[in-house]
């Protein structure tokens, strides 16, 4: 119910994966009013999903506190309680991300040692695994120099357990590679996974900077929340330029437009390598409970990747 | 003396830069046995321009405090003073960052008013100036509730006087848009800078996401000098890797080396608009001169860009 889009692009989405994935099977908890017509459309989907309703629904603007206090009956709550007990395997919502961090920390257990729970996001890199995990994503806004410490244990798991990269290379984010530079929780943390890396099976490869993101020099980003989630949206709002003034630019000159009609193929490829859509997604790392949070606004290709990412990662243990 | 490419590069920058602008003149402080044999290259530079020999260099990971303590003989050391002391008009530096900062700091006057200088980038937009304003881009690592407000009104004045846009909109930085959100010196902030938008002639549009960086939604983006840092330093990754795919995408086939060729001159054009290089070049405001932070790893087209920003702006007294 929380997408920006509403409860069709969720359904339009799903469709996709029920497609996919013969074997999936959908709860979808929420105003079954809402849900029931438009789902008449997909029949494939249909016979392999029930509605759990719902009347309660987490508005985008609810404040975490809010939600533990007053929002047991909503959509959101049930869908982590339905993964709580049992009932599926794997949570996925559109919703408001600090809600859905609330709902799941109070109902789901931290894994052993975990101090703060981490949202990891997949970026795209020329690394074999295709991707390079960034952590936290936006789970919190803070984190400390233990917190950091926990999510590069956090974000090696990941990347051995879910991008089967063995013996991960993990970074730590920050304005310079210098040692002697940046706040100094991340100088602390620098000494403690310094020390940890052979114990926990990973190479610690010291600072990184933002333009590492998407390099292939590292596997693992770590960073805090705020500056995890805004160095994702920068890029975002980056491809999305390019895209913009790439079309543009085949539609400049008939020479330009004759270009792209014998490129269209490869530019198709190209475009859905650097589509942010296909990589949607984020993992909440760190709880006894696979939860996956989709970006508010996507559309249906978004909502299907985000699934996707979720059902790969339902059978990995040792990931969260 | 401080470019990862070393005086060479520095020179071929220069060297655009005084075709393009002939009343542009130079003063090079550095090492003149770096310098002197490769300037015989350049004949209309070497005419234009003088060097001031400096035996010390300040290297990349030294730390601010042991410039100001030893370093008053170093290029970059010298370069400032030359400011302050009216030879110069303009200061371009392509060292570190922080020792530029500390230097600048010491040897020129804060602006009334200026509890802490701010370095603004260019980002590119659609807005008609071409470009948003990001501060700050890494001056600092940190910044409470009245430098942000500091910032907004420094990137407002960059916005009127150096990009010409009347009533600039100017937004902070956050991990969302609802007012709720984010750290309590940015929500304080908030609270201050609306308070004073009309007073200084702007429109506060309250939060803004990373996405917005390069949306024409907002002008001014305001935010601490970490988060800015990784901010646009991520952005140019995504811009890195999305140019190397574009490259691969136009390879892949016959039919798309067909298209390349096809597609040549406005391909060219494309890159051209999204090459970082050319909106290369920080700008340090809040202090009286205009010191410019050259990228480290800038090549000759970057240095022309930032050397070429720089003669814009030395015309705008209100700027800094």
């Amino acid at each position: 119910m929380g997408g920006d889009r509403g409860p069709r692009a969720v359904l339009a989405g799903m469709n996709k994966v029920a497609k996919k994935f013969p074997n999936s099977q959908f709860i979808i908890h929420g105003d079954k009013a809402a849900i029931a017509p438009p789902l008449q459309r997909y029949k494939l989907l249909r016979q392999r999903c029930q509605i759990k309703h719902t009347d309660q629904v987490v508005s985008m603007d609810a404040k975490p506190s809010q939600i533990i206090r007053n929002g047991r009956d909503s959509s959101m709550w049930k869908t982590i309680e339905s993964l709580k007990e049992g009932f599926s395997t794997v949570a996925v919502s559109c919703g408001n991300t600090g809600a859905l961090v609330a709902t799941s920390l109070f109902n789901l257990k931290k894994s052993p040692g975990v101090s703060r729970p981490a949202i990891a996001c997949l970026c795209p890199s020329s690394n074999p695994a295709g991707y390079n995990v960034l952590l936290d994503a936006g789970a919190d806004i803070r984190a400390n120099k233990d917190d950091l410490l926990c999510f590069s244990i956090l974000g090696n798991q990941f990347a051995k357990y879910g991008l089967s990269i063995n013996n991960p290379r993990v970074g730590i984010l920050n304005v310079g590679t210098e040692s002697h530079k940046g706040r100094p929780e991340i100088k602390a943390a620098y000494d403690l996974v310094n020390q940890i890396q052979e114990n926990y099976g990973f190479e610690f490869v010291g600072f990184v900077e933002g333009t590492d993101i998407f390099s292939s020099a590292v596997d693992v980003i770590v960073t805090d929340g705020f500056t995890g989630n805004t160095a994702i949206k920068s890029s975002e709002g980056a491809a999305l330029v390019i895209r913009k003034n790439l079309r543009e630019a085949f539609q400049y000159t008939p020479f330009s437009r004759i270009g792209g009609f014998f490129a269209y193929t490869s530019l198709r490829r190209f475009f859905k390598k650097i589509d942010p859509r296909q990589s949607n997604g984020g993992v909440l790392l760190g709880l006894e409970g696979v939860v996956i949070k989709s970006h508010g606004g996507s559309d249906p290709v978004g909502i299907a990747a985000a699934i996707t990412l979720g059902l790969k990662l339902a059978n990995s243990k040792n990931l969260c």
